[in-house]
């Protein structure tokens, strides 16, 4: 293996930031589709280990959270990479229960830049955010987007 | 389109980090394994869309690169993404010439979780990293890899 030491990596290994975070980019396992981009702590990490289901900290509520919790719409972990050059980013690649996004799309990115300088949707609403959430929006606004979380 | 404003969203709509950042996943555009993650500026968002070759700027140096200035591989982008919820991170799709990882891999994610908790190396070196920056390293170490450039 290209490390500098014998011994093999773990997750001791993973650089995470100032702020104890490392970004997770989330895929379909089997479309490949990026889902959504979220923060791991080392708690979050472990809790996602253990139990095969994608854990978060939400930098905006400065709080744990497990994906799905309100919406049902948990991640299945089929396999955990990090990056060669300084472990310093995740990818997870899941099984997707309903959709990634709160906003009813199954993929956060569901923006594509145009020729023309605009961005369009291109992605297809997967449920209706508010009979998920309801008005409380419970998980939602800023628990399960992109990098807020 | 769900937005606050009837006005089209444009790259202004972005949310650039504190230090003007916004993390970019970039996913080969066949096969959508994700190659490498790092961070773009204003500028070198506006030289990627206008030269259709990804520029990114270097946190490690502090400086604007162009992706495979030195190693050749650069990647030529067929499609950029963004977070319906938040728009605060980009998802590249490119076509790679060469290997996005500095180190020879394809992919910079190329060490994988096993069921015994060690990270194992998943994917093949494309080419031998000394003999395309040589002894300077000059693209290399901290400038294609995952996050830190």
């Amino acid at each position: 293996m290209p490390t500098e030491t014998e011994r093999p990596l773990t997750i001791d290994d993973l650089k995470f930031d100032d702020s104890g975070l490392i970004p997770a980019v989330v895929q379909d396992w089997q479309t490949l589709e990026v889902l959504m981009v979220a923060y791991m702590n080392r708690e979050s990490l472990e809790k996602t280990i253990a139990t095969g289901l994608t854990h978060f900290w939400s930098r905006s509520r400065q709080q744990f959270w497990k994906k799905g919790e309100t919406s049902g719409h948990v991640q299945r972990v089929k396999s955990i990479h990090t990056d060669i050059c300084d472990r310093d980013t995740l990818v997870v690649r899941v099984e997707q229960v309903g959709a990634a996004c709160h906003e009813g799309y199954r993929s956060c990115f569901s923006l594509q830049l145009q020729d023309d300088g605009t961005f369009a949707v291109v992605g297809e609403r997967v449920f209706d955010p508010d009979a998920v959430y309801g008005a409380s929006k419970g998980e939602g606004t800023k628990d399960t987007n992109s990098t807020g979380a």
